[in-house]
């Protein structure tokens, strides 16, 4: 199996995971509904144009921001660290590196943020200080171990995924998460000239909690799609189904990515953002010495796992949209 | 929520997961025939009285060694580190605590391992160097990222999950993981009294890797059971279709554990060792401050998480057995 | 296999299928709540005492009819023939059995309905109008071949499956939907003494509309449950998570019943009475000369079909309860 | 909801359901090994040519049969009767149709048979006597109430569930189906001219037992697929998993009908035919007065229920192919 070795160094563990992310809708009650009614999420908080909300097992206080804007685009994303420590260590480096845009004073659910841009424009954060949410009683779980009830509404996604950046030069955003961050490449896409055209990276034993793919419109700092996991891939075509009756667009799916292997349904939020119901089920990369999968120009041609071809949008449509 | 902070320190990294088990079987043709046919596991390697085995996204050369026996009993289990480094380190604390045995020159599939011994008598390992498994003309899966073929063949195992040892003092038991190990406690069950009856260790963001329950026949480092994975909590309701298909013995299940809501089925396997065949599910333990989840006596007798009563065979019964 | 071939007669296919039930609860309000929220059923209609429910594919106005009482007990339950003929010949056997009750001008959603009383003293009735459900704009499905909307709300079960009564004498009333409605069946428990202990009988290919199991406290006219259905084992897993959250008691399950098959959760609805939400799954009796499976008294004592014990209140507790 | 009235009669009991079909193969042994490891399927019986095979529910000595020849294409298909007296019900009308081919002696499996010719060109039979599946130690199951056991192995397909046809001309061959064999139209696509593009017929309360869909290249007697019924979506994906690992060509899906609501994966045997894997799931049309869902031009230009296009081979590869 052809492995890529461009960058592996000693694994660092300093980032945990995938903190949450702040959208910018033009139809925020629209987009709350949506969230709320299709997704099955729940509002946790609601203040001036923000609004707060999170998956069933998500344990923080929100895991997704929406903010009220004249267009749809990615507000920021954010890591939580493993350790004050290590959030004091990765907040060094990126300083040097120029890259840093320094603290913020936290938000609505977590305390003090280090805020940076990466080299394709997009905006993000790392801190350690979280809230955990606080079940009400009409949110209280049945099993304590359970950040919050099963709601049985709509498609019950359960928690954040992860989230998907459009590039302008996938290598030098790549390079960012693992230089700076710590995260493991797992699998990536090279073509046959050496331009990479998606890459896969993670904090911890998910396969990936971000992937960079190549923005063929040459735009900055856009947003391709954040994802909401559910346990199985019968619930991502029960979504499809709710999706189906609510009137949401489906872009594509539901079927299983060759990369990765994630079962997908990608549809139009509201406000215009990509949204994923994917199920990456069981899928773990436990082993620490993970060579990452290189996938090829040739392999990439026959589209997804099951055969379906990868739609053209994919690789254009974006927040904020761009007129082609 | 009721949280158990005898012990929480800095997190640890240096064991990246459970790499593999050895079972005593005295039926060493049937259990072979029983994890091959009824758990659809691969077997990669035989030799001598030892036969290895995987489930088929296992990445390592084997994450089972049966080995021929007169009775019943967990040979070893072991870990793989994050990195030799951290081999390294481990090595000295458990040289330190008088618990070490020493090097071992390896095993088919893996490289020097180090060996100590629990405070309730069951035997470890812990190293780093692995054969990765090379699949072969019948076993090379479709999709490069995954490490062998989808069998299509009885329960379709995907992975080891966890271990479950039984033992006298649960709470000997639980601090040489955390302590020695650097394993992170995420469930504990704690009785009136303030004995402890079990407790879940991770090494990573599953949900837990090692089960520790007490043996209330008080026996020696006895072995509850081992859990192979499957991806939904359908596919363990199939697993026991197929089970009573083979006339194989469920003890219970399938059901859903109240502690880590794993989704579960029991059944011995022809040489007498209990196995799990169970969905842990999307359950993931990403929070780095999470707080042990500590279980009352009354919250126990409360049975699974839909009520089904614990059977009494599950704090008894253990290999090697004991005559009650 | 051994076969009870007491009474297979030329078939007849007078009767449909199943068409509702009506049940009386103390509780009138929050059993309303319980199968809207719990069991994601739709309310079509609501007139003074009475409440007129479906699931989302239920063709018809409604399928259970909920009736404010001073105690839970089954009002009555209702077929519908294929034809205004079959319906005709139908009557003209019941009135000539002495079990007629005649004629009433029908109900909301139906049009007349003949009435009889079982041997065992429950009532039915046999019709042919009924009024088909008329989506509105909330619950309109995307899909026109489907009744209405999937609702995305708490078990969200499809449609009514089957109903099982107690009897004090099971082969009486077996003999009546044989003999008087033309029902086939399709398995039977008959113990060593050779009485019937619990007979299952069909109008159509599903494996069972009704089930009659003995009453063991000789009650006169007692329910012992409804059984609403959903698509995957999977949905009656979820829906015991859903019980859960509500504070809904489970009695028992989810198993797999050894007779029929069907995938079986067995809850009380706040009205005292037990409903199942059940899969029968794909399992479809398509032979026309299929001869029932018979089922001993030795193997009824090996329990459900995955090894669970049939639980003692299965035997006892119905609606109207009996003080034991 | 619009409904097709052209032809809707008193019901008819005569046909029972789908029996079996023979299938014509160039590739007799590779058709084979399809069928029994991708499907799951067991061979019962081998003479000569021909090979029979069934689903681990079905409960006839064969629901497929295989037989070699230079090019493939559809043998015949058969229905069973719901009794003596309907099969002579029915050979009478077919005699005075001109279409009737006159009686057969019957094959392995089962007694003789009355042959027809459609109108489109296909050869069916219509039988009533045949011989059950008796299980032999190796395929006994651990349920009496079940045909045999599960296999799992591959597809683990349950049983026959359709055909379809290819026809020049829908109306014809659909009205042979409900005025000479007295199947229900339960859905049909009917375009602005008026020309009828397919048509779902069922003998039972299934929703269909016969799809007829025109042939764009107006070939004669040529056959679509057949579709071989699992119990789950999720196991329709499964089947996709299995096929990729076996290097099965995959013409489309899985993904969800809009007509009949059927979750589907279409791919080809190595003898050229489309089969399909299916998942009419718990589908059920118990109306005796179901009238036919319409669908119109403009709806049939949306493509499948959640979006995918149709796949433009689906109106012109069938067996045998056509040069186009």
């Amino acid at each position: 199996m052809e492995r890529y070795t461009a960058y592996i160094g000693e694994p660092s563990f300093d980032v945990a995971h995938l903190a949450h992310l702040e959208l910018l809708t033009p139809k925020f009650e629209e987009s709350i509904r949506f969230f709320v009614d299709v997704l099955g999420m729940t509002l946790t908080d609601l203040e001036g144009d923000s609004a707060y909300l999170r998956g069933w097992d998500d344990y923080a206080h929100h895991t997704l921001k929406l903010t009220a804007a004249s267009k749809p685009a990615l507000g920021h994303f954010a890591f939580r660290t493993t350790s004050r420590t290590a959030l004091e260590r990765r907040v060094a480096l990126l300083e040097r590196s120029g890259l840093g845009l320094g603290w913020t004073d936290g938000d609505r659910g977590h305390g003090p943020a280090y805020a940076f841009r990466l080299p394709g424009g997009h905006t993000g954060e790392i801190l350690y200080e979280v809230e955990w949410y606080q079940p009400t009683p009409e949110t209280r779980p049945a099993l304590k171990n359970q950040a919050s009830r099963f709601p049985g509404r709509g498609s019950n996604v359960r928690r954040l995924d992860h989230i998907n950046i459009l590039s302008a030069d996938v290598r030098e955003d790549r390079k960012f998460f693992q230089e700076l961050l710590g995260l493991r490449l797992t699998e990536i896409i090279v073509f046959d000239d050496n331009s990479e055209k998606g890459a896969w990276v993670t904090p911890n034993i998910k396969g990936y909690e971000v992937a960079i793919t190549e923005d063929q419109l040459r735009g900055h700092g856009r947003f391709h799609h954040v994802c909401y996991a559910v346990d199985t891939r019968e619930e991502v075509l029960r979504a499809a189904d709710i999706c189906l009756e609510h009137g949401v667009f489906i872009e594509t799916g539901p079927h299983k990515h060759a990369i990765q292997q994630t079962m997908f349904l990608y549809v139009y939020e509201p406000g215009g953002h990509r949204i994923e119901i994917g199920c990456p089920g069981a899928r773990l990369v436990v082993a620490p010495d993970w060579q990452p999968i290189v996938w090829s120009q040739a392999e990439r041609q026959k589209g997804q796992a099951w055969g379906l071809r990868t739609i053209a949008s994919f690789h254009t449509y974006g927040t904020p949209p761009i007129e082609e």
